[in-house]
């Protein structure tokens, strides 16, 4: 039996020490071919290049003699999956894994994930895909503590398969090795940002802002992806890109739409 | 009473005839207040301006005595609606209107929705928001034939309110006047993009990549967007920014992660 493909992206950009990371614990489950940004794209939410080019090379970033095959792209983290899937990998990959992300996309941040979009993207290809984040923003994070269990993960994953119309948002909280208390499937928190914008002035006299904010948390329940990291367990959200509210279009009908 | 305050954004740029059209119709519902791209931001999903300057000033694009006030913005659609109201908004808005979009956000399209993201931005800060979209993507689309209904469903929603957690996904078909056949609450259809890469080689030898695709609907039921305004209807979907598959926990927390 062949290896299981598996194709790795990110939104850090194809430099990034939590993709590195990633690239390694995947080898030792199968054959792995990374088509990441050139360059950070956080924040890119679920964006595509559609009135630009996109450009993609080969690069070699690992000189070993297993090296993964690697190519970089100058679009999105989705742009990256959809280049990948029909134009780069000579089959379809068995599975797409995102990340390790350079800080948490729990709770609401996974709208704006560029971690996620990648693994949604190919979720609606039909692949089962998962994204990974680690609650450390720094450049200097360690991802050792949490490659067990991102092979465990991936490896039930490819063993049991993810639901159709699903994919997994998965975040690893920041802690020492071997101090991760374990795995808790969760829904996603309510959360929101509280922006504040710093408004400044540029040296010709035009003002501009920076975009700020703070998190805030707006579910106590003991079942979310927030409460399970900060107790020290991994979060699992499995995400669906079916946005329909259901249990609420009986309610929209009620209203007075064609007197 | 005061009248209601109604912001408006879309994703197309605060000079598109879809939005300008929007404008009109609102001010007859109440105090507009417009906050919009200052270029066009399709296909930008929910991206947010993390590591660059947002810009934002006050323009004027309507000289009559009753116009609107306006702010073009640097950013993305999401952009806009946290500037909106942190920064620029004197009061709480009573509801978020994005649009009329050039080109459908129907099914699988609120994906990569600049438009709707504007809307969820909202939502999530527990606004009542509604997209609108014209499946038609010509600049010089014909928004007329949409303005009563748009009305009445933002009357409507003014008047019941939005579930909470729920904005409104509406798409208008591409009909003559008067041959709109009524209004359907919708569920998301199941669909993706099969997409073709045109690859071509630049001035200087370089390759690159146009994205194109063709839409592939692979839904029948008759109780979707796509069938809706196959037939003819505008379609309301209710949609959540709650990711989470609940109905899929209880199967993932089968597989073996915690041995």
């Amino acid at each position: 039996m062949s290896k299981p493909l598996i194709l790795v992206t990110n939104d850090d950009g194809i430099t990034a020490p939590g993709l590195r990371a990633l690239v390694k614990s995947m080898q030792e489950l199968g054959e792995v071919v990374v088509v990441a940004p050139d360059s950070p794209q956080s924040g890119m939410g679920h964006a595509i290049t559609l009135d630009n080019t996109l450009y993609s090379k080969r690069v070699v970033l690992d000189a070993s003699k297993d090296a993964a095959k690697e190519y970089s792209c100058s679009g999105t983290p989705a742009d990256c999956v959809k280049l990948a899937l029909q134009e780069l990998l000579d089959r379809r990959p068995d599975i797409c894994i995102s990340g390790i992300n350079h800080g948490s996309n729990a709770s609401i941040n996974v709208i704006y994930s560029g971690t996620m979009s990648a693994a949604i993207e190919a979720g609606i290809e039909g692949i089962p895909a998962i994204g990974f984040s680690l609650c450390d923003y720094s450049w200097e994070a360690d991802f050792a503590p949490a490659q067990e269990a991102i092979k465990k993960i991936v490896a039930e994953a490819l063993k049991n398969g993810i639901p159709k119309g699903v994919v997994l948002n998965v975040n690893i909280p920041k802690v020492a090795h071997g101090e991760i208390k374990g795995i808790k499937v969760c829904r996603q928190a309510r959360a929101n940002w509280k922006e504040k914008f710093d408004k400044r002035t540029n040296p010709s006299g035009k003002d501009y802002y920076w975009l700020t904010g703070e998190f805030q948390l707006l579910d106590k329940g003991e079942d979310t992806d927030e409460w399970a990291l900060s107790k020290g367990y991994i979060s699992v959200v499995p995400t669906q890109f079916d946005l329909t509210a259901h249990h609420t279009i009986q309610d929209i009908n009620t209203w007075n739409l064609n007197e």
